[in-house]
């Protein structure tokens, strides 16, 4: 049997850089994204079953009925998205370390539901540099920074809640720092007496 | 100031390899071993100071009364073994990690007495392999043989109790994988947040 991989949930606050983050991570081949499953709509540039799995509002609601979802959140927009149980199971006992990128709120059900999960938080080195981010995009306007800089210090209060706090810090070598962080707490983690049952049995059993 | 250092607990059956494994560890220049007080005479070849600190009795026990040890033991002999409070706090506060080989019994008073510190217990890969090892060296008694291998056994079963567990597998590339896997260890503990207080403030106070 491979081994089991890991489910990483990754959350932090916009303009923290997880997404480049992740990105960085499943350039390792023993890392993959976690496929949402969504009621929207295919965007232009989309593909089904990579971006997300795309399913209608009535096989949605039947799946929470079922309690298929690890977690699963509705937007304003009325949109739903979800993390299938099913087949986060079915990739971890593969041996794939599964990532999801997910915010606080879904962290916080994947934690009660799936509780073999690692959270990590990705976090800006201060406030002040997470700004220089926001404003270098130079798409937000000043009501928009103040708004994504309060829910930023929201997010980032969830940290004690979480098992690591990563900081990504700016540049490719930040980058690079951040993503063998991660790497060290995947190699750390499959340490855990918990997650070494076969051997424990071995070594009892043994003699 | 200088971010405090980790104390590393390392137990392990005897024949497991942690002295190799530690002294591997500590070609880095970011770990050292911690030194032990001790009532017992300093053999040939030993540097009082670095082998061991090398105190009187009387002394010991003005330690014990005064609180002064994270954890001590008298052994058969009559010898006192113990770890300084006062020296590890000293050393970790410098930013070194500090490494601690100690038996099942010390590292439960280490924990109890000292919660931040990371208990790591090195495994042979099977018991069979550990009687491999053993017999190898050529030097053990039948009876010494069965005895350590039951005394083996009773350590691994507290393998729970500890953060990690590190199989150590033979040959250098099995030395080095261990090595790596606690510089792992290493690493992802200084991510949890516990451990990032100064983060945290500085998270919350900038804006």
């Amino acid at each position: 049997m491979a081994k089991q991989g890991l489910l990483l949930v990754v959350s932090g606050p916009s303009g923290c850089g997880k997404g480049t983050v992740c990105s960085r991570l499943i350039q390792n081949p023993a890392f993959l994204f976690s496929v949402s499953a969504t009621t929207r709509q295919p965007r232009p540039g989309e593909i089904p079953d990579v971006s997300y799995h795309y399913i209608t509002k009535e096989r949605f609601l039947e799946l929470v009925e079922q309690d298929g979802f690890l977690e699963y959140n509705r937007y304003a927009t009325g949109d739903m998205y979800g993390t299938l149980k099913e087949e986060t199971e079915r990739k971890l006992a593969s041996g794939c370390n599964l990532i999801l990128e997910i915010d606080v709120n879904g962290a916080r059900q994947i934690r009660a539901r799936f509780p073999e999960a690692v959270l990590i938080m990705i976090a800006p080195p201060s406030m002040d540099e997470l700004e220089r981010r926001l404003r270098k995009r130079g798409t937000e306007t000043e009501e928009s920074i103040a708004k994504r800089l309060r829910r930023a210090g929201e997010e980032l209060k969830e940290a004690p809640g979480y098992d690591y706090l990563v900081v990504n810090e700016s540049g490719e070598e930040g980058l690079q720092k951040t993503a063998d962080a991660i790497f060290a707490i995947v190699s750390a983690e499959c340490c855990k007496p918990r997650r070494k049952q076969e051997l424990l049995s071995a070594l009892n059993i043994t003699k």
